[in-house]
């Protein structure tokens, strides 16, 4: 996989970000004048990012503020799908918030051209969307009468629960506490090994049946074999409902790295409960798409005839839908091509697979190979060392108020924080936790852990709203 | 005065600076590849940063890093100033690293275009500072047989205080301490009021005799009665020795910059021994000055032919320059441009004066009027609150390891930390202690409470030192 990051990480967010649309989430959307560059004065300019505030429960004399970190995608899928901040607003009299990421949604610096080249894409990093997140709060404390002095506490899930930990990190000044979900900030160069995460998707299957795992490992062979003539291709076209027939080898990459993620994806959505994604998915879909992959060991042909039943699952639950599209874009609200570039600058996080101690096609982690390609694709040069060295790696010893919360099933828990680092830096884990479960609307289904993990991150956020001493206001323009 | 702190700072540095020139300070000299932009990928140049290293007293199997962050000069010049880090460095087995700030010295991103334009000076932040310090001893650290696992401890003065409080604060897992001395991290707006920093330079002089502050607050009046026609200017141009006479009033107003800065000058290096500055001057130069200084209430003429007497002390102390200087510039190694850009866009440190509660001509803090002419000198808007929200304003309870000093005698300590924030972020006054005494190297003269200070600031590098769990490597390249 070229740059496996970008289609794990938008996909994941196409997956969760239409479970909720459905519910009623009322908020205002505002916006508000961002500087581009933070952080010096070569670059003057301006633009407009997007957020979105609910205050109907809203304790007016001082109540906190809810914080949502938004990450790689338009902040209404956020604000519609992180339904625990939305649930406990009522209890704490808070202000919920959501702030569009940069680059993301509509809070373009450069509107169309924002990622065209890199006098333009090179104002898209964690430090400046965090600034952006900064100014905001210093603003919004200083025209919300009544919110002087609230106490902020930030939220954020995967991408979103990083910036969520690292706005802690960097500005205990700004925010109070942070909960930060699923956050894999050790999944970095030389933090934790490449090869775990897809061991850890592997693992979810393998739990099912070690022959469901089995199939899918065999299925790149298969794929690869049958794929190797027109004939072949032209009967999986045709056996897998394919929108659009494999023509060459490059659609054949393109289909590998399609199914990658269908498996990636099912790993880190196995929830215990329906889902409306992209696709539908029943409960605990890694354990229905099991059900149909059961015989290991036979011809390419019957393999893949096989593969398809469980692929079924995925791409078309309903019955409805006519035909299997690897080249599913997401919801027009999202856009990978900002993650992408992410993934090709800051957001460097090393994955290989070996076939053997995990089931996806062997590629080695090549980190030169990876730059060749981003500075081919983004005109830039990446630095898989600046995220660590910024935020500190592993060593956060001195960082205080975050909660990380990691589910056992999902497989960034492998590059997030296992470990409690002090007493108020604290982990939570969810043994029945898929991806960010803990920041979802409770739902019945829901197993004893993450109503646990919920309670033991409420107890934290009112421990730092009641040990907040507000300043004097110095901050205020 | 327009841009105060510009002048102020930077004569300081004059002042320090050629100190210890004739002392032996060993060092080799290094450069290493920095980028321009640690923030983003917009611009992806580089320039050449150059440092100091001795390692002579080094324990090579681990002994700690001494890293001085280099402020607004030349980095030798603090290498040859800062003694307190050399007299120490045997002791603790430490490598003594001296860091060139970029746009100071030899370190210029854009050699003389550098300050040109706001798209090359645009990058000169102590944001993009510390930066290059992190990428720097990341760097040392990997290359350096010994040093892999090295605590570091960060030392500044002055600017290059904030940034060793500012450097702990936000890269703890880089550096395990910080001596910040006489650092103004809070000589911002809305942080300190205004006037108390030229109250402070005031008391310096009216404790010695009200006579001599008054003297000096009734000058401003006299040399405007004196320089408004003609006949005056020549008169004072002549009486006053002044290399170029005063042909106009933007003159006279050079003159009476120069003169608040000499008045401020004299305050922060109140030193209780003889120090080669600029033009040398004797132990305790404000008593000394002040001894000049007896007789106000007089006529316009008569009072500015005393002042002139106190005035001798400070730019002819030998008896053999030729002539006063109002446009004195540094010595060749210090360049008070790159400050004044930087007072204009991140470091707005308001002043005003009153002429009553102290005794300089009154002048408002014009923030509109300040912005405007940083506008029309570099292209540029100040942001007041950038330094503030970055770092934490007054609001830092949840830093750690960090010693402040301040000398009682200094200006500079109105803008300082003079409380204990908490168990390990701590103050230490020094009651007979001016601008930086403590980083100075000791002398037969030092007052108790700078000796015991310097015992203080040792028993805490030595806790940090004892404290520091090394980590496993990971940020090394």
């Amino acid at each position: 996989m070229t740059i496996p990051l970008a289609s794990h990480f938008t996909l994941l967010v196409l997956l969760i970000a239409s479970l909720h649309l459905c519910d009623a989430y009322n908020y205002k959307t505002y916006f508000y004048k961002q500087k581009v560059d933070h952080f010096g004065f070569a670059n003057q300019d301006s633009f407009i990012q997007r957020y979105l505030i609910n205050d109907e429960h809203w304790n007016r004399q001082g109540g906190p503020i809810f914080f949502y970190a938004g990450n790689e995608g338009d902040i209404t899928l956020f604000a519609e799908n992180t339904g625990f901040m939305w649930h406990i607003a009522p209890e704490f009299g808070a202000m919920v918030v959501f702030a569009e990421h940069r680059y993301y949604g509509v809070s373009l610096p450069y509107g169309n051209k924002s990622l065209s080249e890199p006098k333009y894409s090179g104002y898209l990093t964690s430090e400046q969307a965090l600034a952006d997140y900064v100014d905001l709060l210093m603003y919004l404390r200083s025209v919300i009468r009544g919110a002087e002095k609230s106490p902020v506490i930030v939220f954020g899930g995967s991408y979103g629960g990083m910036l969520a930990a690292w706005f802690r990190i960097k500005y205990p000044h700004i925010v109070q506490g942070a909960i930060a979900a699923s956050a894999p900030i050790l999944q970095f160069t030389n933090l934790t090994p490449c090869e775990k995460f897809g061991q850890l998707v592997t693992s979810d299957f393998a739990k099912e049946s070690s022959e469901c795992a089995q199939v899918i490992r065999e299925s790149w062979a298969a794929i690869n074999s049958v794929t190797a003539d027109e004939e072949g291709r032209a009967w999986l076209s045709s056996t897998w409902k394919l929108c659009r027939p494999l023509k060459s080898q490059d659609d054949v990459k393109t289909l590998k790295d399609y199914l990658s993620n269908v498996w990636t994806n099912l790993a880190m959505v196995d929830y215990p409960y329906p889902a409306n994604f992209l696709a539908p998915l029943p409960a605990n879909p890694v354990k229905v798409v099991c059900t149909h992959l059961t015989a290991p060991g036979r011809t390419p042909k019957l393999l893949l005839e096989e593969l398809f039943t469980g692929l079924t699952v995925y791409f078309n639950f309903t019955g409805t839908t006519k035909c299997m599209n690897v080249d599913e874009q997401a919801d027009a609200r999202l856009d990978d091509k900002g993650w992408d570039f992410q993934a090709c600058t800051e957001m460097v996080m090393p994955m290989c697979y070996d076939g053997t101690h995990d089931f996806f096609e062997p590629a080695a982690w090549d980190f030169l190979e990876y730059a060749d390609k981003c500075r081919k694709k983004w005109g830039v040069q990446p630095r898989p060392f600046m995220a660590p060295l910024m935020y500190g790696g592993r060593d956060i010893s001195a960082a205080s108020n975050i909660v990380f919360s990691n589910g056992l099933l999902d497989p960034w828990s492998t590059g997030g924080v296992m470990w409690n680092v002090s007493d108020s830096v604290v982990t939570v884990i969810i043994p029945e936790g898929a991806h960010h479960l803990d920041l979802r609307a409770p739902d019945p289904a829901d197993p004893p852990s993450v109503i646990l993990a919920r309670e033991f991150e409420k107890s934290f956020i009112r421990s730092w709203i009641q040990s907040y001493k507000p300043g004097k206001g110095d901050h205020e323009e």
